[in-house]
This record gives structure tokens, sequence and C-alpha cells, in this order.
């Protein structure tokens, strides 16, 4: 790991910073009930997100948070701690998967790390960096699965 | 197009009721300032999603809706009124790429259509139904695709 949480979230990151294996690793988010129905309510209104009696009845066996909702989340803790880009988080996409449900009193981190680094042919100073983004519980489970490719940017000559 | 707008939002869709091919294009939703702000402050706070001056400086060239929030709505859209699946709609992930920034101002719809049907070995009465779902402003660009594989339940005796 070449950059720990502290240092990760105090530096401010250029292409040149970065090399394929580079971990980073967020701090933390406390998931509670009103924070997965309030979510739900607004972007999920499905009974297994927004109601614990009905959700009993569901695929999900009790409330489970809107995958949507872990994906949003996930994204706070590399803005806020994750992955200090100096000009931002800016992706174009990925590969997304949800292995379990995230869960009512879930604590969520992000752990991420730099798969591949390929240099833009058309524009100098870029490049598009593929990471894989897991966002794990307490218990180390993985919720969430992302593959983002991010646009990344040389440090410029006043930097 | 087997099923409609007006149709697909009333009925309730099990798996004997896909066939791949099937289209299907929910409601609209009207994405403004102040929703873009809101969500990014909450969940994706960068300067080119939570501030419009700052925003022109940046990769956007100006406020700019996180994806994240326009994965949220397309969802939003995809419960309402865009695929009735009478077990609701279930997702383990998929390929989500977003092509071009949404935008204040921007009206978003989603058209989905069935790409694969893959009944399940080991649980008779289920199947992995891949969509592709794309979100498109009033101009008819692509905002998000994303090709989901939902779980999706064969109609019980009852219903």
């Amino acid at each position: 790991m070449t950059a720990s949480t502290e240092a990760g979230a105090k530096r401010k990151l250029y292409l040149e910073d970065l090399a394929v294996g580079d971990r980073f690793q967020s701090g933390e988010h406390v998931l509670d009930v009103a924070q997965i129905k309030a979510f739900a309510q607004q972007f999920d209104p499905q009974p297994f997100h927004t109601d614990e009696e009905a959700a009993k009845a569901t695929f999900f066996g009790g409330l489970a948070a809107s995958g949507w909702h872990t994906a949003a989340l996930t994204m706070k803790l590399l803005v806020d701690s994750g992955i200090p880009l100096a000009d931002g988080i800016i992706g174009s996409g990925g590969e997304l998967q949800w292995p379990r449900p995230t869960r009512p009193g879930d604590v969520l981190h992000v752990v991420s790390e730099v798969v591949e680094i390929t240099p833009s042919r058309s524009k100098p100073g870029r490049a598009m960096v593929t990471m894989r983004c897991q966002t794990l519980n307490q218990r180390g489970e993985v919720l969430q699965s992302f593959t983002p490719k991010l646009v990344v940017h040389s440090r410029p000559a006043s930097a």
C-alpha cells in the first residue's frame, strides 16, 4: 500500500503519482434504517428498501439498501477520503456488481486499487486509469465492486 | 414494442410475459440545478457538481449532475413506470456507462429492452434477465447506458 488513509486524504495526486497496484483506503460511513428508507423513498421506492415488515416476505428477506444507495455512498467515501486525485474523480462508467445486500447497521469503507493506466493517444498529459473499488462492511464482506475508468491529468507546470 | 408506456405501467409482468426484444419506455423526470446540487452535496461533493461558477473551469465546462444522480433517477423512472416486474426490479449489477454529462434542464426518460433470458439451472421458476436500459434526454441523447442482470420469477400458481 503506497498511500495510507491519512496520507491519501491530504495529498493531491496527479497522473505521475499513480502506478499500477497502488491502493487507497477510505474512511467509514455508518448506515442506518432511516438513511436506507430516505434514499429509497426518493430514488428506489420498492418495499424491500422502504418497509422493514414488507421486506421480510421478499427476495431480500429483510430491509436492504438500494444498490444505488451503496453506489452513492461509495462515491461519497471516495470523494471525501478514498482517492485523492487533484482534478477530482471523473469517471465514464465501468462494471458494477452488488454481490450481497447492504443492510442497516453496516459500516462501509472503500478499498481502491489502480488496475491499469492507459495514456491518451490524442491528448498528451491525460490517461484513462482503471481502478477496482471494493465497498466492504465491518466484517470485510464485499457489498459492491466497481471498476471505473477515470480521467486523470498530469501535473500542470505550475503545480 | 410489445408493452407500451401506458400498458407497461399498469401490467405486472412475470417471467412468462417477457421475451427477448421486448421494449419498455418510462415516464419523464425534469432535472434542475437545485436537484443536481442537493444530490451532489450529499453524495458527490465535487465543484463540477455543486457550484456553477467553479464548474466552468473544470473538465465538464459547467455544472453537470453526478453520474450517480443520473443512475438514481434512472432507477426511480424504472420503478415508477419503466419495467413493470411483478416482484420488483432486483439487479445484481451490470455494465454502466455515462457517454455524456447530464445537465440542468435535461428531461430524462428510460428506454429498456430485454437482451437475454437465462433460466436458472438450480432454481426452477427463476431466470436471469439481461436488459439494456438507456437513459435519454429530451434531444434523444444517451446520458447513461446500463445493462443490468435482473432476477425475475415465474408467475406463482395463485397469480
